[in-house]
C-alpha cells in the first residue's frame, strides 16, 4: 500500500505556543518543522490560528451507558443503582451495548478524545462498534462474582475471550486488561486470580477503587484494611493498574499507591454528582503519582466531554485545598493527555506531539468567542474556558476521524436515531 | 407601528416536557397553546424537537474583563490583582471598555443568556454595546473610595449620571443600580450613603460580600462584625441588594440574609479558581433565600457560559454537602432563570415562560450528542450535560438575536478583530 501523508500547517503547540507545521505519514508523526514542503502530500491541513494538542485520553468509561443519560438523575446512590441502573442494565445486549458504544464514539470524537479506556459488558460489540468509529481503545470485562465460584469462572472466560478475540485489533488500536469491579463487588479470589492473569497475558487490569466512603468503612469492617491496603495485601498492586476514583485515601494508601506506582484515574464530575467525595488529586500529583483523568459513564456525568472535566479537575482542587496554584492549566492538559498515556502503558505511543508516535492529534478552533482573545498562555484557554464544541479536527491514528466539526466515519443522526430507539425498548420491558 | 407577530412551533418546554408552541407580539409572550394558527404571523421558527427555556439571567458580571480572559491564570488573588489585573484596568479608556461588552454580550447571546448585571467602568459605554448587542442588563459603576472623601463625590457622581443618561434606555432593557463596590474597598460613609442614593432614585444595589476569608477576617479585625453584620448596622441591607459570592458567612449572616431578603448571587466557578471558598448555596436555599448565578468576569472563570455555571453550582454543592439530592437540575435552572429576575427586581417582566411577560427566550437544541437521548427530565440534559454550543435560537424582548446558532445584532468576526487589537495595546501601555 502506498504511504498517506497529512500535512497540518502553521498550528500552535498547544504546551509551547510555537507555530509549526507536522507531517503524518501513515499513522505516525513524521516530522514537526517551521516550514514543511506540500510536495506530495497527500492532504493538507491549513490549521493557521488553531491550537494542536495531543488527543486526549479519557482512562475510566463505561461507553454503553452513554444509552442512560439522563434517565435517573439527582437520587442517591444506592436508589439509583437499585431502582433504576441495575434493573435496565439486566435487559442490555450485544446491540443495545454497540449502539451505545456508537454513541458515546460520536461524542469522544466530537470532544477531542482519541483513547478511552473502559469497563463494561458485552465488550466485543464495543470494539466493533470503536473498529468502525477509528478511535483507540482500553477495554476490559467488568468482572463480578460476589464470591460465587462458578460465576467467577464465567467472569474470566469472558474477560478471557475478550484478550483473545480483541486484543490487537482495529491496526493495533484496540487492547485488552482485565477488569475486576472493585474490592467490594469481587471476592479476594477474583482479585488473587486477576493479577495472575494479567502477568500471563502481559497486560493491565483496570479496578474501581475507594470510590465511597462507604465502601472504604464496610471493607475496614470485614478485613481491618483500607482499600488499597487489602489490595497490597493481595499482591493485586502494580504499575499495569489503573484505579478509578481513588477519593477516600488515607497516607497509608497514597503511600502504597506510590510504591507500587499505581496510576489513578480522577473522576471528578462523577464523585461530585454522585457526592462521593473529592480526591487529593494535587497531594498525589505532589506525591508524584500518576493520575490522569475520566469522566466515568454518561449517566453519571452527564457528559463525555474532556475539555469539560479538566475544568473541573483544576477548580475542585484549588477550592478544596483553598489554593490557586495547585493544578495549573498545562498540568490538567498533561494529566488528559501523557498521564493517560502512561497509565494505559501506551506513553511510547502517544500523548504527546512528538517525531515517531502515533499521530493522535486534535485542532481547536480558536476564533470562537470563548476562545477570544487566545491567551498568551494557550493552556489556560483549553482548560478554562473551551468546551467540546471547539474541536475542529481529530485524528487517530493517522487517519482524519473529523474535520470541520463533520465526522468521517460515523453517520451522527443515524446513531442518535438508533440511540433513541435503543432507551425507549429498554425502558419499556421494566 | 404595525405589530410584529413570531411563532415558535412545538417546543418542548424545559420544566414540563410539554410540547407547546408559544405567540410573541411585539415584545410580549401573547399565547401559549398546543396549536397556534400561522395566519398573519410574520415569522414561525420550526422548533420541532427542541427545548424551550426562559432567557438565563446572570446576576454578577464584568463584562469589559472579557479582554483579559486567559490573561493571568493560576496566581495568587494578591498577585493576580496587583501584578496583572489593576496595572492593565488603569489603561482602560472608553473604547476598550466597549469592544469588551461587545465581546462579552457576543458570549452571552451565543450560550442563552438574555439578562445580565454588570458591575464595572465607563459603564455608559457598556450600555452602548449593550443596545447595540439588544440584550437586557442592570449597570451599576463600581463606586470604590477606601474612605476618600474626593474620590467619594466622584464615585456618585458617576453613577448618578449613569443612571440618568442610561436608566430605561433600549426600550427599558436596560436600568441602572448603584455599584459599592464591596464593604472593604468602600467606606461606611459610601455605603451609607448608597442606601439614601438607591431610596432616592428608587433602584437597586449591587455589592461584592464575603468572597475571601481574609476579607471576612480583615472587617472583623477593624469593625468587630462579619460583613453582613456590618451592612446590616449600617442600614444598608434590603430585598434590592444582590451580594455577589456570599462564601463566607456565619449562621447569623444567613440569618440577616433572611431577614432582609437580601438576594445573593452565586458564582461557583470563580470561587473555585480563586480559591475563594464554597458558599453554603444548599443552606440558604433550605433557608428560602433567593440565590441566582452569576459567572463574574471572564478573568476569573473564564467564560460567560451560564449552562456550565449551573453543572458547577449543582456538583460542587452535592460533593461539598455530600448529598446528591441537593440542587437538582430544575432548581438550578430556576437559580438561571426566575431567581435572576426576582433579584433584579424584573420577576414580574421575565425569568419564566408565561403570558404576559416579556419574551426572553431561547431554543436548545437536542439533535446534538450530548443531548442523546433525551432525558425523560429535560433539566437533567440543560444542566448536567449541555453547554453554550447547544443553544441554538436566543431571543430578547421580542426579538430575535440568534438563529441557528447565527447573531442576528453583531457581527462576531469583527468583534474578535477588534479585541484581539484592544488587548494587545493594553499590553503594550504596560
Ligand atoms: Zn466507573
Ligand atoms: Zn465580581
Amino acid at each position: 500500500m502506498a504511504e498517506s501523508t497529512i500535512l497540518i500547517k502553521d498550528a500552535k503547540l498547544v504546551f509551547t505556543g510555537e507555530t509549526k507545521s507536522v507531517l503524518i505519514k501513515d499513522e505516525i508523526i513524521a516530522e514537526i518543522d517551521d516550514v514543511i514542503s506540500e510536495e506530495n502530500v497527500d492532504k493538507v491541513i491549513d490549521a493557521k490560528g488553531m491550537i494542536l494538542s495531543p488527543g486526549f485520553v479519557n482512562t475510566h468509561t463505561h461507553l454503553s451507558m452513554s444509552l442512560f443519560r439522563g434517565l435517573a438523575d439527582d437520587y442517591d446512590l444506592d436508589s439509583w443503582l437499585n431502582d433504576y441502573i441495575w434493573p435496565i442494565e439486566a435487559n442490555l445486549n450485544e446491540n443495545y451495548c454497540y449502539i451505545g458504544a456508537l454513541l458515546a464514539a460520536v461524542e469522544l470524537i466530537k470532544s477531542g478524545t482519541t483513547t478511552f479506556s473502559d469497563m463494561y459488558f458485552y465488550m466485543e460489540d464495543v470494539a466493533r462498534a470503536i473498529d468502525e468509529a477509528g478511535i483507540r481503545g482500553v477495554l476490559s470485562y467488568g468482572m463480578i462474582d460476589f464470591a460465587d465460584a462458578e460465576k467467577r469462572e464465567n467472569e474470566f472466560r469472558e474477560n478471557i475471550s475478550l484478550y483473545e478475540n480483541c486484543n490487537g485489533m482495529s491496526d493495533g488500536k484496540i487492547k485488552v486488561f482485565f477488569g475486576p469491579h472493585s474490592p467490594y463487588t469481587a471476592s479476594k479470589e477474583l482479585l488473587e486470580r486477576v493479577r495472575q492473569e494479567a502477568n500471563k497475558y502481559n497486560t493491565g487490569i483496570h479496578i474501581h477503587v475507594g470510590e465511597t466512603q462507604k465502601e472504604v468503612d464496610d471493607l475496614v469492617e470485614s478485613t481491618g484494611m483500607r482499600p488499597f491496603e487489602y489490595l497490597e495485601s493481595l499482591g493485586l498492586l502494580g504499575p499495569d493498574v489503573v484505579a478509578a476514583h481513588a477519593v477516600w485515601l488515607s497516607d497509608n494508601e497514597i503511600d502504597i499507591i506510590k510504591k507500587y506506582d499505581v496510576k489513578i484515574s480522577h473522576n471528578p464530575c462523577s464523585n461530585m454528582k454522585l457526592a462521593s467525595g473529592i480526591s487529593p488529586v494535587a497531594k498525589l500529583l505532589e506525591n508524584g503519582i500518576c493520575v490522569s483523568l475520566g469522566t466515568d459513564g454518561a449517566s453519571s456525568n452527564n457528559n463525555l466531554d474532556l475539555l469539560e472535566e479538566m475544568k473541573f479537575a483544576s477548580l475542585l482542587q484549588k477550592v478544596d485545598t483553598l489554593n490557586p496554584l495547585v493544578l495549573p492549566a498545562c498540568e490538567v492538559l498533561k494529566m488528559a493527555t501523557i498521564n493517560g498515556a502512561k497509565a494505559l502503558g501506551l506513553e511510547d505511543e502517544i500523548g504527546s506531539i512528538e517525531v515517531g508516535k502515533k499521530a493522535d492529534l486534535i485542532l481547536l478552533d480558536t476564533n470562537s468567542v470563548n476562545m477570544t482573545p487566545d491567551s498568551s498562555d494557550l493552556c489556560s484557554n483549553v482548560v478554562y474556558s473551551a468546551n467540546g464544541s471547539n474541536v475542529d479536527t481529530t485524528i487517530c491514528n493517522g487517519k482524519i476521524l473529523m474535520e470541520n466539526k463533520k465526522l468521517t466515519t460515523l453517520d451522527e443522526e443515524e446513531i442518535y436515531k438508533k440511540a433513541r430507539i435503543a432507551i425507549k425498548e429498554l425502558k419499556e420491558m421494566n
